[in-house]
């Protein structure tokens, strides 16, 4: 099956890795935990732009934003893919009958507990340390193009293939969550837990290690780890660091006040045309939930039904 | 690849639907929405138990639980997989190289915008009104279980492949979202939204439709919408009402509280051996983060880190 889209985007893109390519002339792309060594792009243009608004600072880093775009899909056989596979497998239910259930799993763990960890980082302010900031990332996804082209929503909002999620990334060989979690961080955000470097006076910490959790477990096998850290600036207007992306790598880091978050990806997704990462939303969902559905007494919810 | 395993497990199973299996015993089991007509199990013995404790109620339906295992699991050609496939993309990146990535789909959609629909369900009794119940179910997942048993994870906890998830399924032909969630709602789990059924006065509201989220962008096509409904009891001490499942469906109600939803979900991880979504996992740090972190000025987090 082919799909052709001519359908330029403008877009920030997502961490890439090179690898044997089954196509001739593509590069394989893949999340962050395998970067391989020998990155072939030429060096990132770093570029900076911050935008301020009521409830977001929006930072760019890596190579600015130009047209990409995808130029096809394909179904090959099993044994072609090596960031995703596929398993079959036979249980016996109660009743002693024998079945089959059908997954998708991630053939990359290497020795570790989890495939992937996801980054929940709140930034306090002195003037608001109880209305802390929620660390997001935006990138482009090629899954969530190609769907998107395929759900025809473009007459609704314009599809961009650009998804906000929490800084994430797969475990590398070797590696504790914890230590990815702070990995990716630095990389994707310039943000770090545990080191003032640059002698602010800024404070960090570690607020949990979560249990395994599983992604979407009627489809798939792929489980993650959620690492929550909070980290106290000095001064209300230290400036926001430097993300150390990889070469290749484009991210938009994000800061959204967290008592905002729920409106704030209903506003990126209506009239942005952002598409947004379900586990994310779900926790948006649960810090607005009281004040949405009335459950702190404040009267019954407000809640809109978007458009499908 | 074959993994085998003696493990008996006791536990719910999820839904099923016959199909035509790859191998000649198994009969196709997977998520809802796909149900096909001829179901070939005898009806279920419909077996209810309520355990009461302090923020949970749990509810069996369908066929109690009994031993389940997993017997074995294969790495099939992709034609062979009917409910869930791969895709290898090729895009160019901003500075026009071709590269390639590599996602999960579920290619059972058929017309609809979105793969599933998952329900956030909110129970509000009247001497409570302000502090609701969600409904949550649990039910068997194999590719929970093989993972479990690939993770080497049972010397922590006894590996039951038993998932904890707000209530959800495929969207069959037709439907659309809201649909969906009412189908869903009322066969996992019994309860009915804008249907007084049972003359008690229950009062109930669709507080919101979601646009589409996705599940897991980094690894897989597939996307989903939440659909928030609010369901008002008369009295107290309304008697829950009986689930419908489907032929062969095992799914296990759980009502906690919104509240206490964080620390119940943890204590199910930690002191029963159940497994959590990620998508609820994080829906209940989203309300439990203000008093978990002490951003509410009550003091630090006094969260604490899990062992992996």
């Amino acid at each position: 099956m082919l799909l052709t889209s001519s359908r330029a985007i403008s877009s920030r893109l997502a961490p890439y890795c090179p690898l044997l390519a089954t196509t001739r002339s593509a590069t394989h792309t893949q999340p962050k935990g395998h970067i391989a060594s020998t990155a072939t792009l030429p060096p990132s243009s770093f570029h900076t732009s911050i935008r301020l608004s009521k409830s977001t600072t929006t930072m760019s880093t890596g190579t600015p934003a130009t047209d990409s775009k995808i130029l096809s899909t394909n179904r090959l056989e099993t044994d072609q893919f090596k960031w995703v596979s596929l398993r079959s497998i036979q249980w016996r239910d109660p009743t002693g009958r024998d079945r089959k259930w059908e997954t998708a799993e991630r053939p990359t763990r290497k020795g570790s507990a989890v495939d992937a960890v996801a980054i929940l980082g709140l930034i306090a302010r002195p003037s608001s340390r109880e209305d802390p900031e929620v660390i997001l990332v935006s990138q482009f996804r090629p899954p969530v193009m190609v769907a998107e082209e395929e759900r025809k929503e473009a007459k609704e909002v314009k599809s961009k293939g650009l998804v906000i999620e929490l800084p994430a990334g797969l475990v590398d060989e070797g590696e504790g969550p914890e230590q990815t979690a702070m990995r990716e961080l630095k990389e994707e955000t310039g943000y770090e837990v545990g080191n003032d470097g640059d002698g602010s006076g800024q404070t960090s910490k570690v607020l949990e290690v979560s249990r395994t959790m599983y992604s979407d477990p009627g489809c798939s096998m792929a489980c993650m780890t959620l690492v929550c850290v909070r980290i106290d600036l000095a001064s209300d207007d230290s400036p926001p660091p430097v993300a150390e992306p990889d070469e290749g790598e484009f991210v938009e880091r994000r800061l959204v006040k967290l008592k905002g978050l729920y409106g704030e990806l209903k506003r990126l997704q209506k009239e942005e045309g952002y598409e947004v990462d379900a586990r994310l939303m779900h926790l948006a969902y649960g810090v607005g939930l009281r004040e949405m559905f009335g459950l702190d007494g404040k009267g019954p919810g407000q809640g809109q039904r978007a458009k499908q």
